[in-house]
Formats: C-alpha cells, structure tokens, sequence
C-alpha cells in the first residue's frame, strides 16, 4: 500500500449570520467530517490545504458608514478585509494543530467556484472538500452553489458534505 | 478523535470491453484510490460494502443463442446471471482480504443509480464511492450517468473517481 501522503483542499467561508471571524457552518462540518470520518487517528498520512476566497466588495456594502479621504484608506480597507480573513483561518489551523495535521492556509480574491477550481489544477490535491447547505433547486437558482461547479470542473475528486440537518438555521440561505 | 470505523460503499460493475467476471476499469480504479489515498495503512478504521447492482436483462440478448424449452431453464438464465456477478465480487473481496480490510458485499437487481440511493438510505454507510468514466457532455445524454444521479440524490457524501486519462480507452464509452 502506498505511504505518501494524502493533500486535502478544504474551501472554507466565514458565517453569513455572525460574520469574521467565524467559520460558516458548512465550511466547519465539512472540517470536523474530514477529521472524523477519513482521517481518524492517522494523522501523519494527511496535509490539510485551507482555501478561503474573498469576493471582492465592489459595492463597498460592507463599509458604507466609512469615510474614505485619501488613497490610503483604500489601502486600509483591503487590509482589514485582509486580517480578517486571516482570522477566519486561524481557526481551522488552530484546530489542526490540537489534532495533529500538518496543514497551510491561504487567502484568494475573486469568484470562489474558479478560484478554488484553479488552484486545484495549480496544487493538485488529492481530494476536494466542500461544505453546501444543501439547498433546494429553487434556491439555488438565486445563491448559486460552488459545490455544484467544483464537482463538474474540479481536476480532483471532490467531497460535498452538507449540513446536518439539525444544523441548518430557519432560513437554510443562511450559513 | 472519533474512533468509530468510517464505513465506504463502493459501487462496482463488471467491464463492458471484456465482461464477466472482470471489473471495470472505473470500478477498479475508484476502489484503489479509496485504498491509496484515504485507507492508508490505518484498515481497522475502515469497513468497505461493495454493491454490484445488475440490470435485468429483459430482451434476452446476452443470452440469444441459447435454447429454452422450459421454466427451468429460465430460472438458470437468472443463476446464471448471478453466479457471475458473484465472481466479479470476489475480485474485490480478495483484494480486501489481502489489504486486511473488512468488507462485505452483495449483489441487487434494477436500475443502478436508484437501487444506489435506496441501498445508501438502507445501510447508511459514511461515504458512497462511485467510479466514472468522465464522459463529456454529449455522450452523457445517451449513456447516462450513475455518479451524477447519485451525486444529487445519495443521502451520504459521494465521492466521484474519474478513470485516469491513461487508463482510458479509445471510444470513452468503453469501460
């Protein structure tokens, strides 16, 4: 049996309730099933690569109540959108940590479904892994579903784990 | 750490180059990766179920130079017919063996991609793996295809294995 080490991509999103730093609900039980369901105690046989894409705020919604004076606040903004992406990823890389995993974790800017697909193809893991809500076809027409694409485009295969049901809040849109 | 073992159904069917009792090459393929790239070393973590689900063969055209001249013959057709199915498990129930992995498998009758789901409801394992042959868009239509059927439908992560490029035969209809 081969003994080279098994690369896992886990794409990771930040609450669409509480916001950064906290990790969307999907995105920490596609983590938690990861560790728990493939790779029990055998932590030295995985490295787990943590994939966070920002969408750029092009609408500024986010900073609305800001008051931009100089190019500098600009700067600032992309740097506090930086940090706390940083902090959504200190939670998975702590997490590794107290298991055991070796793991990087890095951010990305653009529409998440190509920027994860594409760094598949840059660092070809061995597999994909994905948290979805598990929406219904009627929502999905409206949110999209990165699950969706990455299992048709992804060069790896993929794993799509939804939330458990007792997880899903009233709204399933909300993660 | 959870220590509970991660139970993997795998799907499997006979080639449609070469026939009974041979594997696939997307079946073969799907269960060799599951072995490299999640079972590792670690076989007491795991349980495999093998499901080979076989299409009744209504129009008799397996069996068109065969003579039948009464019930009995028809119910050797169907023994027939099962005995080689178990032979193609035995394929993989001997290479579990030699890994040192439990598994257990079983044949059913009907159309693959629903008796898959309906197994899956029944068993309950952790995870579906289903092999297939990545056809493009086009040959989808005609063909059809089981891993994107139990992709949406299996109520369990689904991991899909495409055959690997130099695996693949001429005509990708092959397998």
């Amino acid at each position: 049996m081969a003994d080279s080490v098994t690369r896992i991509m886990v794409a990771v999103n930040e609450s669409s309730m509480k916001g950064y730093p906290h990790p969307s609900i999907s995105s920490k039980g596609a983590f938690e099933w990861t560790v728990e369901k493939i790779i029990h105690n055998n932590v030295s046989a995985f490295n787990l690569l943590f994939l966070h894409v920002q969408v750029p705020d092009e609408d500024g919604f986010d900073d609305m109540d800001s008051i931009y004076a100089s190019p500098e606040d600009f700067k600032n903004l992309h740097q506090r959108e930086r940090v706390r992406g940083i902090h959504l990823l200190e939670y998975f890389v702590n997490r590794c940590h107290e298991i055991g995993v070796v793991c990087q974790a890095w951010i990305m800017q653009g529409d998440p479904k190509e920027v994860i697909c594409h760094e598949v193809q840059r660092l070809r893991p061995d597999i994909l892994v994905v948290g979805s809500r598990g929406l219904g076809p009627f929502q999905k027409v409206f949110v999209g579903t990165v699950s969706e694409f990455c299992w048709k485009h992804a060069e790896c295969p993929v794993i799509t784990i939804k939330r458990k049901p007792d997880e899903t809040p009233q709204d399933p849109v909300d993660d």
